[in-house]
C-alpha cells in the first residue's frame, strides 16, 4: 500500500454511481479503476469521478481490474446474482472485498463463499449500511452497557414502498420480485437485529419460518397508475413475491427475531426495529425507549431524547450532513470497509455474517414453498460460534466476545 | 322476557366484579343472580350491587341460578379452564351465554361449543371488548368503505407487561404461564383483525406457526423487586411461557396475521394493530393512516384526525368517559351481547368465532412444542364459511357477506 488506498468500483447503476460520491470521500482513498459491462454506465461512473477531479481507468470486464495487479481493495455494487462470483474472484486474488447487501439464491454459493475465504485468508465484509444507523448503534450502545437486561426477542424488516421500482421492468427488483417468493432483502433489518443477538459469536440462527401474503400490490398499484404496463393486465401472470413475507428466526439462546419483507404495499418507510430485554425495550415504530425502573409506567423516552444519551461513540459529534447517503450510514459502512483494508484486519461484517445473512432469502423461500415448515439455519462457521474469535479492531466494532 | 332483561353473572374475581358496574349500567337490565364459588368474592360482588341499589340473589353454585328458570342471558367470567363447561351448561339451559375472553386448552372443548350451539340452537357470544375499541373499529369502517383496497396483511399482539399479575400466585395468569408455553390471550389482537379479513364469512384461518422466545422477564423482575419470592431462587422451575410468542396465521384467501403474545416484559402497552392493504395501511405503533395518493409520501396522518373522519357509527357521539372499563370498550361489548338477547337476534361475535380464535392458543402450543411446525386450523363452521350466514342484525354487527 502506497500513500492512499486504491480502490476498484464494480457496478455502476444507480446505487453504485450514487456511492461513488461517498466512497471518494473517505480519506486516504482513490478510485483508480471503475467497472460496468454496459458502457453507457461505465461512462456515467467515469464522468462523475471526472467532475470529482479523479482519472479513473474505465473496464467493462471486472478481471482485468485483477489483472491491474494494484487493486487494495474492491466494492462490488453490480446486480444480487452476480455479487457473489465476483467477489469470489477477487477474494481468490487476496483483494479485499465488499459486497452490497442482498439475499442468497443457495446454501452453495454461501458456503462457497465461505471456503474461499477459509482457503484465501481474503477478508470479505458485507456493506450493509443499518448496522451503522443512528437507532441501531444506540440500541447497540445500549444493549452493550446492560440497559436492556437480557435480550430475548427482536423484531425488524425492510418496510418501504418500492412499487415504482418492482414494476420497471429494468430494474433488478423487478424481476427478482417477479419470479422468487420470499424474503428477498433480509438483511437491512436482521443483520442490526443480529449483532444484537450476538449471531456467530455466541449465538447462531438455528430455524426459520416464513410466510407469504398474495401479491396484489404492484397490480393494484398499475391497473391504476400505469394502465398500459403490460402487468396491469388482469390476465398476465402476477408476481411471485408476496407483499409481504413475515419470518420468525429461532436463535441457539432461544431468543427470536421477527422480519418482514414489506415493499409492495402504499407506506412509509420503517425498519420496524424493536428490541425487548428483561429490563427495557426499544421500538422504532414507538419511536422511544421503555427502561425499567427509569421511566413511568406506559411512558416511551422519545428517541431524540435518547441519542443525547446514548448516541453510539460513532454518531457523537458526527453530521451526516458532510456525507450523503441514507442520511449518513453509507459513510460510515464504506469507511468502515475502507479501515479494514487501511490497517489489513478484519472487517466488522465479516464472511460468515455475510454467508449466514444472505442465506435467511433462500431458506425463507422454502419455508414460504413448504407452507410455513421451520427450515433448519446451517452453521456456516462449522462451530466457531461457540468460541472467541478475534474481533474488528477498528471503531466501526460491532461485535463482543463478552458472551462467552 | 318481561320489562327488562335478568341478568346473571358468573365468577366474581376481580374483572366479574369490575364489571359488575358496567354490566348494571345497561339499559332495561338488571343482574338478579350472581355467583362465584367463593364466599368472600361472592359477598363482595353483592355488596358492589346493593351500593348500586340492586339486591342480586347470591349463589356458590351456578347450576341453581339455571334451576331458577328465569334468567334471560348470563355473562360467564370465571377462570379460563371453566368457562367452557359453564358455558355449555346454560346453553343447553336456553340461556343467552357469553364468555370472557381466553384461550382454549383442546380444539375438543371448541368443539364441543360449536356442536351445543348446534344442538341447542341457543346462541353464545365471546366478549372480546377491543373488537369495539375506537382504533379497530375506525379501521373496520375505513375497510368497509374500501380505503385500504384489498387487505392482504395485518399484525396485532397483546403486549402488556403483566409481570406482577404473572408472579402472583393467586391470579390466574400465575398458573397458566407458569405450566403452558404458547399464545395463551390471543384474542385481543387476533379478533378485531380476523374481523378485518372476514374470518368465518369467506374467509378462514387454515394454518398457524408459532414460537418462543425463553422465559427470563419474570425471574429477572422477582430478583431485583420480590427477592423472597420463592420463584426469584434461580434453583427453581420457571415459567413455561416463553416471555414472547409469536405466530404467522395463514388465511384461505393467502392472508396473514402475525400475532403477539408479550407479557413478560417491561414496556408500554399496545395491541399493535396494523392493516395493510393495496391502497393503505394503519399502524396503531406508528399512530397513523397512510392512504395512497391521498396522503404525501412517507406521511402518517395522526390518529386523532382519522377518528374525526372516520370514527365507526358507535363510536360517533360516543362519550367512553360516561362507562367505565378499558376506555368504552367494556360497555359497547357487555351491551352488544345484551342487544342480541333482548332482540333474540344473532350475537356480533358468534360461537364459531369463540372457538375459531380459543383454538389459537391450543394450535400455538403444539406449534411451538414442534419447533414452529405450522398446524393445520380447523374449521369450526364445517363448510359454512364458505356460504352467505345470516349477520347480526344489531347496530353491533362486525361482518359483512359482501365478501361472497
Amino acid at each position: 500500500m502506497g500513500d492512499y488506498l486504491r480502490a476498484a468500483v464494480i457496478g455502476l447503476g444507480s446505487r453504485g454511481c450514487g456511492l461513488l460520491t461517498t466512497i471518494h470521500s473517505i480519506h486516504d482513498l482513490k478510485i483508480v479503476a471503475v467497472c460496468d459491462i454496459m458502457e453507457d454506465r461505465l461512462q456515467k461512473g467515469i464522468k462523475i469521478l471526472n467532475d470529482l477531479g479523479d482519472t479513473p481507468d474505465g473496464y467493462l470486464d471486472y478481471r482485468r481490474i485483477i489483472d491491474r495487479g494494484d487493486i487494495d481493495l474492491v466494492y462490488v455494487i453490480t446486480n444480487w446474482i452476480t455479487h457473489w462470483e465476483i467477489c469470489i474472484d477477487f477474494m481468490k486474488a487476496g483483494i479485499y472485498t465488499a459486497a452490497e447487501v442482498c439475499g442468497a439464491t443457495s446454501l452453495d454459493e454461501c458456503w462457497e463463499l465461505v471456503h474461499t475465504y477459509e482457503r484465501t485468508g481474503t477478508p470479505m465484509m458485507l456493506l450493509e449500511n443499518c448496522c451503522y444507523g443512528r437507532t441501531e448503534l444506540a440500541a447497540l450502545n445500549m444493549l452493550r452497557q446492560g440497559l436492556f437486561g437480557r435480550v430475548v426477542y427482536t423484531e425488524c424488516g425492510y418496510c418501504h414502498d418500492l412499487r415504482s421500482h418492482i414494476c420497471d421492468m429494468t430494474h433488478a427488483r423487478c424481476n427478482q420480485n417477479f419470479m422468487r417468493n420470499g424474503d428477498l432483502y433480509p438483511t437491512h433489518g436482521a443483520l442490526p437485529m443480529g449483532k444484537l443477538l450476538n449471531i456467530n459469536r455466541g449465538n447462531r440462527f438455528v430455524s426459520i419460518a416464513s410466510m407469504s401474503t398474495p401479491a396484489y400490490g404492484v397490480q393494484d398499484y398499475l391497473q391504476r397508475n400505469q394502465p398500459d404496463h403490460p402487468l396491469a393486465d388482469a390476465r398476465c401472470k402476477q408476481y411471485a413475491c408476496g407483499d409481504v413475507t413475515t419470518s420468525i428466526l429461532k436463535c441457539a439462546g432461544g431468543e427470536l427475531m421477527m422480519i418482514r419483507h414489506n415493499i409492495a404495499l402504499p407506506r412509509p418507510y420503517s425498519r420496524a426495529n424493536l428490541v425487548q430485554g428483561t429490563q427495557g425495550v426499544l421500538s422504532e415504530d414507538c419511536k422511544g425507549v421503555h427502561l425499567d425502573g427509569v421511566h413511568k409506567h406506559e411512558e416511551w423516552e422519545p428517541l431524540e431524547e435518547v441519542y443525547k444519551k446514548y448516541d453510539h461513540p460513532l454518531w457523537q459529534n458526527y453530521d451526516p450532513s458532510a456525507n450523503d447517503g441514507h442520511g449518513g450510514m453509507d459513510y460510515l459502512v464504506m469507511d468502515a470497509f475502507a479501515e479494514a483494508a487501511r490497517t489489513k484486519t478484519l472487517p466488522p461484517i465479516d464472511v460468515y455474517d455475510a454467508a449466514t445473512y444472505m442465506a435467511i432469502t433462500t431458506l425463507s423461500e422454502d419455508s414460504v414453498a413448504m407452507g410455513g415448515m421451520p427450515q433448519a439455519f446451517p452453521d456456516f462457521t462449522r462451530g466457531k460460534w461457540t468460541m472467541k474469535r478475534p474481533l474488528c479492531p477498528t471503531k466501526y466494532n460491532l461485535d463482543t466476545d463478552e458472551v462467552f
